[in-house]
């Protein structure tokens, strides 16, 4: 088989760990498979970089912000490289321009246009374990990029996919996904399977395991991707297509505390309106999650969608200057997202009324709601936040 | 005038000290000037950096070194770009890749093969800074380098010469070039002027201002170099060429304790036996220093040489794999290199009997001798070394 396997900053958190890692990575290689390893930097020193550059500047420019952060897997890459050759195996380290990332020019959350893979494929030809400094790639004029939060994971599916490779590893510190934060809810059970669908909801909606991007990217690619720990031998959980798998009604529920309410009053409704003010949020690469609009009243209506928390004053500052004088720009940051999620959903009614039976027994109001095929979400104060996922994952009975 | 000025770790070992060469250098651009940066990696890093990589193997691979090795310059780059641009002046950092620095694929110790300055002075053409991270290029099939130690002087005078830049500021920790070492000999003065190869010469036998290659590569290409202190206003030394400089008899007094000496006893005398030896010596990447041969009695010779004691073992076991089963192979570490360095040597006699005789004086011995038309180098004893320095530096009188 061919597998790459991505290993995230508590994998490598310290020497020690990158010698794991190493051992790792050689149990693989000894059943005959060929290894692609994509590693992050050490927990710790993008951290620490970002602070040494906020030291000059608080707002310091994308492009050496990308020389400068795309460091910290350079160091990881080179080190695990080390390792294996000592042990004995044969491998080498690529930066990211060496793996052929080549991305768009949005530095600090670049995209990846596409993959070169043929020194990959050269490499591995060789017979060489190929260890790939994540997170970084490079674009069209030779500048270094990076591709934001979760961009090693990014890295991984997208090196698995131009591989064609048979399985992606996710290593990280937890033994996959869970029906909900187990750190919320203590009952929360470990799923062995979930399809793209779900997890791209799950992953969006605050389960940190891995970044919607990376699903997405897994989902268009066919990437069969598992995510595991690290620090132990447990079953990880397997994301993938949904055909075939059972379709729970409700497969967990995600808390998603980095969220912050805009309302907009009064604005003038006419058609092109709303798409006026998203394409504005897109130009300034703002991150919109939900968005609700009433029927309009009187020419005027009202339109609510959510930001990340670090983009509020951007996004509000966005609005004033597009905005008719008379509206009101609202917004509520102390905030957070409680959401259901499961393929079982489509086929069965009923699942939106008993979660919000469950959250109104807990005397919880629901500020805005949003629905899909397979996700309810809801907004509360950040104060419930805890108790609604508990009083949803008992309601749909996920520690059964 | 277009200035390159490259600052060592020293100079840039604090985010407080990048701050402190950020304003040195917009000072330089306040003048009208067009200023190239060359930055080395904060002091400490790199070693941390070869730690961790000995943590995982005594004798790690180049390529992955050179992948690991490289980043600590980038770092500073970034940091050091970004503080100038949040001081209003428009900057840009640079890997030794975007800065065009072609190289061969010795790893660690890589030679420049060319600059391809296109992308240096595109930036320049637009106003801005360029920040370069030293030390590092990239080789033919994209695979990052680094050059060696002083590696980032030896990438300012290589952009310097492709630049045509007026001037080229080498900024330590130290003033200049003193006559000897001012530890050693508190009398030491300060040169204002001195030749290329005067300071090739002081360079190669341990002033430890710049590296022989940087020398060297500035006296190649034509590049007007000052080395001075990123710590104060003081002038520093101008390295030039010879043309028009008052001849001092002697310039000043070198001591190198990175020596280890080889002899070859009992040589089978006969053509190409030599050649033999020090290709060998070649092929390993064995920087050979001092080379002394003596007549031969009974077709055997002897045969002396001098290397770096880290390539010590390296080079005797190169020459036992090569030698004769007779040929005694011998060699001694406790030994440094004393060295006279003076253009005025060419057309005075009695400097190298004036010189034996002050040792003679301190009752030291003489173990090798070796000169050129502007050297006198002396192998003694280790313990003699600083004893030797004060001797010569007081025979010549450097201190008027």
């Amino acid at each position: 088989m061919l597998i790459v396997q991505k290993y995230g900053g508590t994998s490598v958190g310290s020497l020690e760990r990158i010698e794991a890692v190493a051992n790792r990575v050689i149990e693989s290689a000894k059943q005959g498979h060929q290894i692609v390893v994509v590693v992050s930097a050490m927990s710790g020193v993008t951290n620490t970089l970002i602070e040494q550059a906020q030291y000059f500047s608080p707002n310091p420019n994308g492009k050496d912000m990308d020389m400068l952060l795309s460091s910290g897997e350079r160091v990881t890459s080179a080190l695990l490289s080390i390792a294996l050759n000592e042990k004995g195996f044969n491998a080498i380290s690529f930066s990211g321009r060496k793996a052929g990332i080549i991305t768009d020019s949005v530095f600090t959350k670049a995209r990846i246009s596409y993959i070169d893979s043929r020194a990959i494929k050269e490499a591995l030809n060789e017979g060489k374990i190929v260890v790939i400094a994540g997170f970084q790639g490079v674009d069209e004029e030779g500048n270094v990029t990076t591709l934001g939060r979760g961009g090693s994971d990014l890295s991984a599916v997208a090196v698995a996919g131009a591989l064609n490779a048979d399985l992606c590893e996710i290593y990280t510190d937890v033994d996959g996904v869970y029906t909900t934060d187990p750190r919320i809810e203590p009952k929360a059970k470990k799923l062995d399977k979930i399809s793209y669908e779900e997890m791209l909801e799950l992953a969006s909606l605050g389960a940190k395991v891995l970044q919607n991007r990376s699903v997405e990217l897994a989902k268009k690619l066919n990437v069969n991707l598992v995510t595991r720990s690290s620090f132990n031998n447990n079953q990880g959980t397997n994301i993938t297509k949904e055909d075939g798998m059972e379709k729970a009604l409700v497969s967990g529920i995600a808390l998603d505390k980095n969220q912050a309410r805009v309302t907009l009053r009064n604005v003038e409704d006419k058609p092109g309106i709303a798409a006026e003010i998203f394409s504005v949020l897109a130009d300034e690469n703002i991150n919109v999650d939900m968005i609700i609009q009433n029927v309009g009243v009187d020419g005027a209506t009202n339109l609510g969608f959510t930001v990340p928390q670090n983009e509020l004053e951007l996004a509000k500052n966005a609005m004033k200057k597009i905005l008719h004088a008379d509206t009101i720009v609202e917004s509520d940051s102390a905030v957070v997202k409680v959401s259901i999620v499961g393929v079982g959903m489509k086929s069965h009614s009923g699942v939106a009324s008993r979660a919000f039976k469950a959250l109104a027994d807990e005397n919880i109001n629901i500020g805005m709601i949003s629905t899909s095929e397979i996700k309810i979400s809801m907004i509360v104060h950040e104060k419930y936040g805890e108790l609604a996922v508990r009083a949803l994952h008992e309601c749909y009975e996920l520690d059964k």
